[in-house]
C-alpha cells in the first residue's frame, strides 16, 4: 500500500489556567509498516471529555499526565483498515483509544468491535460509552435514587447529565438540570422530560435552584464543584448522596470553596464518595443491557455536537470546557 | 412511700466555646406522685458523651438542643423502685434515657430491660450500648475493613475507638490507635493489642502516624477532626472509607480547616459518609449477639472511668471533652 500519513495533535505545552492554542501543536508523520499481530485503524469519531484537561497538567491524578510532545489521549471509533491479527479483519469498526490522530497502530488490546446494526458506532463514545456508563454506574452504586426523590445534576445538557436525569426519571426520581443558556434548559424540559431546567448564568441562581427543590435534594451528581456546588450544599437533606466524578469548575485552577465541610456531612449524615467509571468496569456489561434497552425504547434520547476535521480538535476542546459544546462532543475524524 | 427528692442538672446557660461550671446547675426538686401506667426508677449510672456537647448549643443539629433550665440529656442504666406499669416491677434493670438526675418517672416508653447475670449493666452504656454500637455500625456499614488494611481511629482508649481497633482486628484489618498519653498508648498496645498506638500530643506526632502506617490508611474512623485529620489526609489510599461519627475537637468552636477537598475526595475515590448510629438501629441485635460473643470470649476489653455521685457529674463531663478520662466515662448516680 502506499504510505499512509498520519495527522496528530500533540501537547506542545502544559496550560497555565485556560488550555490555548499555544498548548497543542499539529504534526504530520509517517506511519511505519505493520508487524505480525498489529492492525491499522483509521479515526472515524474521537471523543472529547472534560477529563482530558486533567492529563495536559504535570500534577498526581488517577492517571499519568501526558508527556509533552506525546499524542494527546482519548477514546475513539476506528475502523480497521489493514490487519495481520487473526481476532480483527478489515472493515471492522472498534472502540479503541488512539487519541487525537487519523491513523493509530494497535496490537488488539483493549479494543471492543462494534455492530454498527445495533446503534450508530459514535454512541459508543457516549451514552452507550464511558459518559453513559459514569452516569449509570455513579447513580447506581452512590446516588441510589429512590422514588419520588429529588436528583440534581449540573451541566445537565451534557452526555454524563443527560443520562443521570434521563435515568433518575426512570428510576421514578424528579430531576432538575442545570445547565447554560435558555436553548439547553428548553432541551432538558421538552426532549429528555427533566422536571426542572435552570440556567446557571442567571442572576438569581441559587434562588430559583431552591424554589426547583421544595423538598430538598437527596441525590446531588457532582461534575462541575464551584457555584453549583455552593447552592447545592444548603439544600442537601439528611442523608443526601453525592457522587462525585468531575469538578470541570476547578480545572482551569479556579480557586476552590469547600461547601461541604466535615460538620455538614456528619449533622446531615451525608455520603459523599469520588468515583471514576473504571473503578466499576465489572458492571460494564450489566448498564449496557439497560441502557441498549432504554434507548432502543427512546425512553433515553441523546445528543451529538460534532466538530468537523482532526485540526478542528484543539478548539472544540477548549469550547466544551466553557460549555460551548450542546450535546456530546466529537470529532469526525474521518468518514470512514 | 415518703417524700423522694430529685437531685439534677440542669442546663443554666449555653457555653461559648468550653463548657465551664457556670453552664450547669443543680436542683433538688420534688418527685410527683406516680400516675397509672407509670414508673419510678432511681438512676444507676449516668453515660457521659461527647455527643451532650452539641445539645448544649442552640444551633441546627441531628437533635433539637436542650432547652435552657432543663435537664441535661443522657443515657441511663436505672432501676424501677415502684411500678404502676404492668411491664415493669420493682427491682427490673432498665437502660432508659433519664438524663442527669438521681431519679425519673417513665411510662414505660423506650425502656428496654437488661439482664444483670449477662453481663455488668454498666456495659449497657458503653461496650454493649450506644459507643460500642457505633463502632461496629460504622465498621459494618462504611468502614468495611477487609483483611490486611490499615484502620486508624482517634479516642482510641475511648468507648468508641477501643471498640473501632479490636473489631478492626476481628476483622483481620492492622490497627492504629491515637490517644493521648503514654498511659493510654501502652492500654491500647498492651491490653487491647492494637499493632502501634501514638499520642497526639507528641511533637512529631504526624511523622509517627506516617511511620505507622506504611502501606496508607484504608478506613480513617472520624470522631476528632482537626489536627489528627490533617495528619490523616496525605495517608489516606485510593478508595479509603471515612466513617464520619463525630469531631469532638470542634465542639468547642476551634476553627476548622477542612483537609479533605473535593478534589481530594474525587482524584482518591473516597467515601466520605456521616453517620449516626441511631440510624442503623434495625443492626442492633445483630451488633449484641456479636459483641456479646466477643465480651464472653474475651476478645473484646472495655475499660470505665467512674465519677462518684451526680454533683460530679459536670466536672467529669468536662474532663472528657478535654481527654482526661481513661476508658468509658461513667457517673455511678446510686449504688442500687
Amino acid at each position: 500500500m502506499t504510505e499512509i500519513k498520519n495527522r496528530r495533535v500533540v501537547l506542545a505545552s502544559r496550560p497555565q489556567g485556560a488550555p490555548g492554542a499555544e498548548n497543542f501543536r499539529i504534526e504530520d508523520v509517517a506511519l511505519p509498516a505493520l508487524n505480525d499481530g498489529e492492525i491499522l485503524l483509521q479515526t472515524l469519531f474521537l471523543s472529547l471529555d472534560p477529563y482530558m484537561r486533567g492529563r495536559m497538567d504535570d500534577g498526581p491524578s488517577y492517571a499519568a499526565p501526558v508527556a509533552v510532545d506525546d499524542v494527546m489521549e482519548g477514546g475513539t471509533v476506528a475502523k480497521v483498515v489493514e490487519s495481520r491479527n487473526k481476532d480483527f479483519a478489515a472493515g471492522d469498526v472498534v472502540l479503541s483509544y488512539s487519541g487525537w490522530q487519523t491513523y493509530a497502530i494497535s496490537n488488539g488490546a483493549g479494543l471492543r468491535k462494534l455492530n454498527p446494526a445495533l446503534a450508530p458506532v459514535s454512541t459508543a463514545l457516549g451514552v452507550l460509552g464511558m459518559p453513559g456508563f459514569t452516569a449509570w454506574a455513579g447513580l447506581q452504586n452512590i446516588g441510589q435514587p429512590k422514588a419520588d426523590e429529588t436528583v440534581v445534576v449540573a451541566a445537565a445538557a451534557g452526555p454524563v447529565g443527560s443520562a443521570v436525569g434521563q435515568i433518575a426519571k426512570l428510576r421514578g426520581a424528579r430531576a432538575v438540570g442545570i445547565a447554560g443558556g435558555a436553548a439547553k434548559c428548553a432541551y432538558l424540559v421538552n426532549d429528555l422530560k427533566f422536571d426542572v431546567a435552570i440556567d446557571h448564568r442567571a442572576p438569581d441562581f441559587a434562588e430559583q435552584l431552591k424554589a426547583a427543590c421544595p423538598k430538598g435534594i437527596d441525590v446531588y451528581f457532582e461534575n462541575v464543584g464551584g457555584a453549583v456546588l455552593e447552592a447545592v450544599a444548603p439544600l442537601l437533606n439528611d442523608f443526601a448522596r453525592v457522587p462525585v466524578c468531575g469538578l470541570i469548575s476547578q480545572y482551569n485552577g479556579a480557586s476552590a470553596r469547600q461547601p461541604l465541610t466535615m460538620r455538614s456531612i456528619l449533622v446531615q449524615r451525608l455520603r459523599v464518595q469520588g468515583f471514576i467509571v473504571s473503578d466499576f468496569a465489572a458492571q460494564y456489561m450489566d448498564f449496557l443491557g439497560e441502557m441498549s434497552g432504554w434507548l432502543k425504547a427512546g425512553q433515553v434520547k441523546y445528543r451529538e455536537d460534532i466538530a468537523e476535521g482532526i485540526d478542528a480538535a484543539p478548539e472544540a476542546f477548549m469550547g466544551m470546557l466553557q460549555g460551548r459544546n450542546f450535546g456530546k462532543q466529537l470529532v469526525r475524524v474521518s468518514a470512514g
